[in-house]
Order: structure tokens, then C-alpha cells, then sequence
């Protein structure tokens, strides 16, 4: 059961089979049905989440009300609002499922704990964020100054799967253009692949 | 001589007088005049690097070759590539000291002797990733979607000296305009502040 979660941390530190027990007795399995939140702007986040099935997306509505897609998550990533989960700050951001999505979930406490019982995950976590610092940091860059075609390229090669998996809308609103303009990008992709065939 | 470094750790974790002389020993104080570079694209970043004095940003070349700045930097603030650091591969960034700078480093080495020794830099350097990924994620959020003065409103408040010690151009880099679309933003602001008085 929690076969993957483990894998997840062992790339990082090496547990031991009680460490690994300890892990598991405080983590939460929760599940989210299709287009329901797990987080809402103006809510605390009481949530890492580490998605051991389905598919997540997070988003905020821009001045004029327009959602905008941050980030996705499919299995074996971890997803929160961070900053709202560590200053217990309202969240400006939303957290959907966009499948049916079963996720391990450690809260403030239980995080905590984890961390006084077993230091090196102090070590893993660490270089989690500096993963996900990465990860940010690439989509900075992209989002400044890279046309949509290379955008969306980035976008498959980080997130293989979602294309199959979502609707064009929440790309388009990751990307920053119209879902007609999605469309064009992959059939212009498509006819690409034909030719150099 | 090591007040601010030590007084930036003592925020996230306290350390005894044996573990602040671990600390000391391990960094280096390096000095970078004006105008020069602590990283080139292509190299590989050896350092984290803790600013005593000086002011540094980082940027990188768009497709058209045009300056991108990603960051700032000034005293307190720590900067690194954290790719390039972590995994040894070639940076696609500069840094580059925008005033004569200080700066404490560690290196790859240092670093992981540093945990080996103390621990608890494990949390403190986790706990800072984590405030780094919210910096990150604001910055996201609002070149996304935010309007270019709201964009000038954020970064004078996340970086208040800055208006003041580096040139406009600098700053246009940042937000993505022009020199002379900051020049008006700044009179805009400033009439406007003299008009509410």
C-alpha cells in the first residue's frame, strides 16, 4: 500500500523498517472525487500531499477572474500550498482533483513529528524543495521568455501524461492561451512529426 | 565578523558556540568588484553564497540574446544556482555583482560537511528552501498575471533598497519593460503619492 511513498523517500535517505513504520502511521489517506478542492483561496492549508493516484492542479484567479494553472501533480508528486501550510497564512490559491485522486497527506503536527522522530527527513525534505525550486524555476524562465509552441513543448517533457489525461482548457490556462491556440499547437506538432517521418 | 551569517541561521535553528565555530570555519569570504561575474552560463556553480555587502542578480540570455533578470540579491540574502550546485550540470545563468560584494561561501564539499557535522543545518537549510519557494512562487504569480506597475509595487516591496542602488535598466530587466516604461511608472507613483498627501 505504501509501496510508493516509500520509493518516493528513498531516493533521498535510506530508512530503516521502523523508520519507514513511523513514516506510515502518520500519514492520512484521503480521497478527492473528480472536480472536487481539496484547498480554496482564503483557507489555511492543513496539507502535504503526496498523490498516490490520480491527478491535481493548482490554480488562482487572476484580477479579472480568469483562472490561471500553476502547477499539475500525478502520482508520486507532492502537492500544497506551502507558504500558506508553514504561516498558517490564508492560501491566494486553489487545489483541485482533476481525476478521481487518492492522496497521503501529513498535516503541521504530524509533519513535525515526523521530523522529531525521524531527522533525515529533515534531509529528504530538504532536497525535495530543492527539487521543486527547480522545477519552479524552469517555469519562471519559460513563462518570461519563451514563445507558447516552446512552452508547451517544456510542458510535455514535464508532464508527460497530463495531455492525455486533462481537458485542453486547464493546459491552455497553465500556458497562458487560448485552448484554440492549444489545439494549433499540436496539430502544427503533429503535421511536424508526419513530415520529418 | 560573522554576525549576519550567524544571526540569518538563528532564525530556523539555535546553535551552540562549538556549532557556530563549525560554521565559520567551513565558509570562505569572497570579494567580487562591480561589474564581475560570480557565474557564467556553462559553468558549474560551486557555491552557495551567503551577501555580508553588495548587491548581485541574477540573470540569463532570451532567444534574442536580451537580458532576462530573474533576481536581486542584496545583504542577508543567500544566492546559488541550486541546479547547477546539486547536480553538477552546466548553469544557464549568470550572477553577477551589480555593486563591489561580499559574499560567504560554501562549496558542494563544505556543504555536505556542514550537515555531517551539525545536523540541524539540514532543517535550517530546508526550512530556508521553503521560503525561497515562496518567493519563487510570488514572482511566478505575477509575471504571469500581474499588470507592470502592480509588478513594480510587489518587487519594491520584496527588495526596497534596490530603486535606489542599481540602475533603472536593471529593474526594466526584471519586470519585463522597457527603461523608459519604469521612468513612467516611477513619476505615475510618485504623482500619484503627491497627490494623496
Amino acid at each position: 500500500m505504501f509501496q510508493n511513498i516509500i520509493k518516493n523517500i528513498s531516493r533521498f535517505v535510506i530508512l530503516t523498517p521502523e523508520e519507514e513504520n513511523i513514516y506510515e502511521g502518520l500519514l492520512t489517506l484521503q480521497k478527492y472525487p473528480k472536480k472536487t478542492h481539496l484547498l480554496r483561496a482564503g483557507e489555511i492549508c492543513q496539507f502535504e500531499g503526496f498523490i498516490k493516484e490520480g491527478c491535481v492542479r493548482t490554480y488562482y484567479l487572476d484580477e479579472n477572474g480568469f483562472e490561471v494553472t500553476l502547477l499539475f501533480a500525478v502520482e508520486d508528486w507532492w502537492i500544497t500550498d506551502i507558504d500558506s501550510f508553514n504561516n498558517k497564512t490564508p492560501s491566494k490559491i486553489f487545489i483541485e482533483a482533476l481525476e478521481d485522486t487518492e492522496i497521503y497527506m501529513l498535516n503541521p503536527e504530524t509533519k513535525e513529528e515526523l521530523m522529531q522522530k525521524v531527522p533525515k527527513f529533515e534531509r529528504a525534505f530538504r532536497l525535495m524543495m530543492q527539487r521543486y525550486v527547480v522545477t519552479l524555476q524552469n517555469r519562471l524562465v519559460n513563462t518570461i521568455s519563451q514563445p507558447a509552441t516552446d512552452r508547451y513543448l517544456e510542458f510535455i517533457r514535464v508532464y508527460p501524461s497530463i495531455p492525455q489525461r486533462v481537458a485542453q482548457y486547464y493546459i491552455a490556462s497553465y500556458l497562458g492561451v487560448s485552448k484554440e491556440f492549444v489545439s494549433t499547437i499540436r496539430k502544427r506538432l503533429a503535421n511536424k512529426a508526419k513530415i520529418e517521418q
